[in-house]
């Protein structure tokens, strides 16, 4: 972490919060590799699929989890209605730490994804098939029950977690010049590039939206934060209507970037990520690789493979081709 | 690495041997995790897989070679004829050693393998279709050219390099019970048993062999050096027709017990940790998985999962049931 000066950031996170999350998830969140990639040149794949989670939400859940003052997470539980990757992250600090979790889920959610967050001793409860109707399930048990909400994004203790990525990265890859981050709520991102930004301010950081689901990208277009109609996307984990206010004012402050990738290219970068690296990336997990193929190169670069948890159907889709 | 003993073994390798490696081998090997599994009580997974080889093969390979003193190697590079893990493992420490590496493979090698160690740098040669072809092929030269030849597991220095993963085990759980390893010509395992043994004694050790290429299992149960007919295994890694001396004599030592798995109990064990625990192994790697499913549990296991080199033709017959 040499050369990194703390600096305050309108959104209330700084160098220092990203510092201390670093030491502070320590024991929750393994320090993933930048390897090399074999498939292009000039390239090192950031492997958050590597997390005992299989995804960077490990980072943001474990040090929002762990600042809240051990008695009080004791007592009240912790509480969220993320059905992905971070449901998945906030159910696994809770057994480590051994509080009580509740995850409200579609009641769609496959039976692996269930027993998975299961099988970590959290409380499962199954509502509605949309995002808005879990969380308001979710607020009606809170205010029933008196549990602590987790954010999946759009806090800054949350944002200051998935930034330790980025100390690693800068760690790891001294010479990197440009870092490639999948964009849906916008949380990961957010972190990674205030770290870059304020440390390395030389480094590029672009971010990667699907098409179908570019709500970062309107916001950020417009200069306004703005609600997408609809969101439609393979790479589910990005699947995301409207930035927080907190994520969009970091990302309009200091990403340089933001590339739109379709389906198919995503789908082509988690095939060239399963066949050429022998690395299992769910399609979110991919999506940095698909804006990096499809942006000019200069020097080198490092792309984020932000999570592996892949379903049964999507990887056939994947191996079909 | 607390509570180690130095004592010597009879087949030429100390603990103070894998204790040196493990120093040695720091910026070659990864240092990888041991998670627990989600599909199986009692369970983790020691995650060879996520070396920057996607194998196992790395330790003893960087062991190997890191001993040979600079001067020569960078003279005379090195020469293997493994067409597998350890081939790649070998042209990938060539390549950030930077001196010349050999790999002698069959002619019948897949595109993406025969790009993957052409990307390190390493020189191929395409050969015949047997192993013991190749092995002519990659001596004859050897004899013109004066390489050194990196031995896939017949050797002290790759056996020491392989017993580093057992330090790690024993290190991240403490609590370990038994130990599962996969037995190919037995680098692996006689490096894990050795170590354990000489540290855990009461930690079993329990090689899996599969049904169709069960050399060290004869070997073991005659009671002496044995070749077998032939070997026929969907897991590529561990088909070898006769076990080291070297090896032989370190599972003999060291070893509690060799379950026998048949092919379809390592696809579905394959198939078990993409499904379930979302990790890629090839059929190898997850062959000590298929060993722990069918063996008594009593306490704490670790499987390790070897390697992830899974080739596209196989991972379809994974998906398909």
């Amino acid at each position: 972490m040499t050369g990194l000066q703390t600096q305050d950031s309108e959104a209330g996170v700084t160098l220092h919060d990203i510092d201390s999350a670093a030491i502070r998830i320590r024991g929750y969140a393994f320090r993933t590799p930048a390897y090399r990639a074999y498939s292009e040149r000039d390239l090192s794949l950031k492997l958050e699929s590597f997390q005992p989670v299989r995804s960077f939400k490990i980072r943001g859940a474990s040090n929002k989890i762990l600042l809240i003052p051990p008695k009080e997470r004791e007592e009240r539980g912790v509480i969220t209605a993320s059905s992905g990757n971070h449901g998945l992250a906030v159910a696994y600090v809770s057994n480590l730490l051994g509080i009580k979790a509740t995850i409200v889920l579609p009641d769609t959610v496959i039976k692996d994804k269930l027993e998975w967050i299961q099988s970590l001793g959290a409380r499962t409860v199954l509502y509605g098939k949309q995002q808005d109707e879990r969380a308001r399930k979710a607020e009606e048990i809170r205010q029933n029950e008196g549990q602590i909400f987790v954010q999946p994004f759009n806090d800054p203790e949350i944002v200051a977690g998935q930034g330790t990525c980025a100390l690693e990265i800068l760690e790891d890859v001294p010479d990197v010049r440009t870092i490639f981050v999948p964009i849906g709520g916008g949380g990961l991102i957010s972190g990674i590039a205030l770290c870059t930004k304020l440390s390395h301010k030389e480094v590029k950081v672009i971010g990667v939206q699907p098409e179908g689901s570019a709500s970062m990208y309107e916001s950020w277009e417009k200069g306004e934060l703005t609600t997408i109609k609809e969101s439609k996307t393979i790479a589910d984990g990005l699947s995301v209507r409207r930035p927080g206010d907190i994520t969009y004012s970091l990302v309009k402050r200091y990403v340089d970037d933001i590339v739109l990738v379709s389906d198919d290219e995503i789908l082509s970068a988690t095939r060239q990520l399963l066949r050429k690296e022998h690395l299992l990336a769910e399609p979110s997990g991919a999506a940095a690789l698909a804006g990096f193929l499809k942006s000019k190169k200069t020097g080198k670069s490092v792309v984020v493979v932000s999570g592996g948890n892949i379903s049964r159907e999507v990887l056939a889709k994947v191996i079909a081709d």
